[in-house]
């Protein structure tokens, strides 16, 4: 058996079920971080991101070369973005995704770690710009950038491994839906086949607020696609989900174009929080235009259904 | 200029020149791990490794796969070993240089994160060797494996992060070297050119012994050759060495071979403990037999010489 056969998340979950783990990992595989024992008020969260050349960004041109394409699956269009910029966006999607999945627990980032693969014959004003994009992001949301590791190697890889804090009270899990919960979803979905989810900000701000300001139930971020990241939601509560397809925001970058209904449930890489709290809380969530009720989670199923009760195809975007 | 051109120390120091930290990091870039503020007499420990197919171990034989030898610089022979422990000694190998690098700070390992980027036509047989490697040391050392990342590229990565702590007075930097101390090594040095180096056992329980006993200055763990470390233990402590060449303990494993004084001396990969200490708690630790006496820290002068007063050539493996 390849694993391609079994994709990616059946291998996660065959690694989860193999993993035993003692009483201070409060969670361990399968959330957007892990979450450790650490104080008596709060909680440690630990989450790292593999980014490499040619699977989550072209090959990028180097100052003296001649960009050559080499896309595939989730390789996004850079045309619009001038070459000079294109390292230092690589280098801060590689450090926001990681920011997102802390966003998502209710957390926040404090320190980092960069390993890095590079061609040797890379110029070093590319790699320059690679750790500013880092950086320049690390400085926003305050985070330290402690060590890691340089390597050479053929194609550009990325891994970031981040470390931040979490109040006890402020936790949300992927496994809190309830029944009857109202569905939300910050920002607009499907932008991201555009050079947009190279530079996006991830939502730390807007996830802070709301666990500060209302009883959360569930979140995750958006990396996989609505639909996708939804079932890991209702899995994880042993729910089900009607979504209002009306209602699911489309970015306008594609809302004129075919397809971006389809973009938007199950295009990846959006990173906006995808989160559920009672009819009451989303509402006022709502409201105040904070985030949009896009459905609302049922009894448990296992499925994930439109307004008029046809099954939702549950799929995504895979690694294998 | 390439990145080549600066080399891999060249590239680590401009990174950590630019980089600033808040009061919490007590030591960023630099060390073996970094040193983060935690409770009232413990810091966390972070650090880590990423290995790359073809650069810190040959492309291993797949279970339908003829072996394809892809040797560099540091890629070792693996003829000794069959086939099928080959990715379990890659994954073992993999845990192992990060839980060196904590034991180098007389710390403990508690949590790691596994990413891997793996060809989608590998046999999952292959795989589970590979994470029953790292999850065998991980049980071994009390490890929790907490999460990571999962994704497809064609040769194969795994980046392992590593989260431990340190007991505030245990901690031992490169830095605290002071003059007219012993400088000790665990071991023997220069068998890592050997199958050794994918399978060895980090110096965790032997850093713990000697850091609960004894008062060490500084510490370093030897994975870039005895040499190299020894120079990033006196450029941090703005210190020299005296080494007494016919003290290296070279590994019987190369003992009989041609250049073999030169191996254990330049020949990166042992992850035996390298350390300071006075005269006279070297010589006790000397005495029981727990570490060799090789050298000893002079005035500052930013260099290493034998004996007899000849200059050595600071030169290790770097990976540009």
């Amino acid at each position: 058996m390849k694993i391609e056969q079994i994709g990616e998340f059946g291998l996660i979950d065959k690694i989860a079920r193999q993993t035993k783990t003692d009483r201070t990992v409060i969670k361990g595989i399968g959330d957007d971080t892990a979450v450790l024992k650490y104080s008596n008020k709060e909680y440690l969260l630990f989450t790292t991101d593999m980014l490499l050349e040619g699977v989550h960004f072209p090959k990028p041109p180097d100052t003296s070369q001649v960009y050559e394409t080499s896309f595939t699956c989730e390789v996004k269009k850079m045309s619009e973005v001038s070459p000079r910029s294109r390292f230092f966006n690589i280098g801060w999607k590689s450090l926001a995704c990681n920011i997102s999945d802390i966003a998502a627990m209710g957390g926040v980032p404090q320190y980092c770690l960069i390993s890095v693969g590079l061609p040797p014959n890379l110029e070093l004003k590319s790699v320059n710009q690679l750790y500013s994009g880092i950086k320049t992001l690390a400085r926003q949301f305050k985070i330290n950038v402690v060590g890691g590791d340089t390597i050479k190697s053929g194609k550009l890889i990325i891994n970031i491994c981040l470390l931040g804090k979490v109040k006890k009270k402020d936790l949300i899990l992927r496994s809190g839906a309830r029944k009857e919960d109202a569905i939300l979803v910050t920002g607009n979905l499907g932008g991201s086949i555009s050079e947009k989810n190279l530079n996006f900000t991830p939502r730390l701000k807007e996830a802070q607020y709301l666990v500060n300001n209302f009883k959360l139930h569930s979140m995750i971020d958006i990396s996989d696609g609505l639909i996708l990241d939804l079932y890991h939601i209702i899995k994880d509560s042993r729910k089900g989900a009607r979504l209002y397809l009306k209602e699911v925001p489309i970015s306008p970058l594609i809302k004129h174009k075919k397809g971006a209904l389809k973009q938007a449930l199950y295009g990846g890489e959006d990173f906006e929080l995808l989160f559920t709290a009672s009819k009451r809380t989303g509402q006022k969530i709502a409201a105040q235009k904070l985030a949009r009720i896009v459905g609302e989670i049922t009894a448990k199923n296992n499925s994930i259904e439109s307004s008029d009760g046809t099954k939702l195809n549950i799929d995504g975007y895979q690694h294998f």
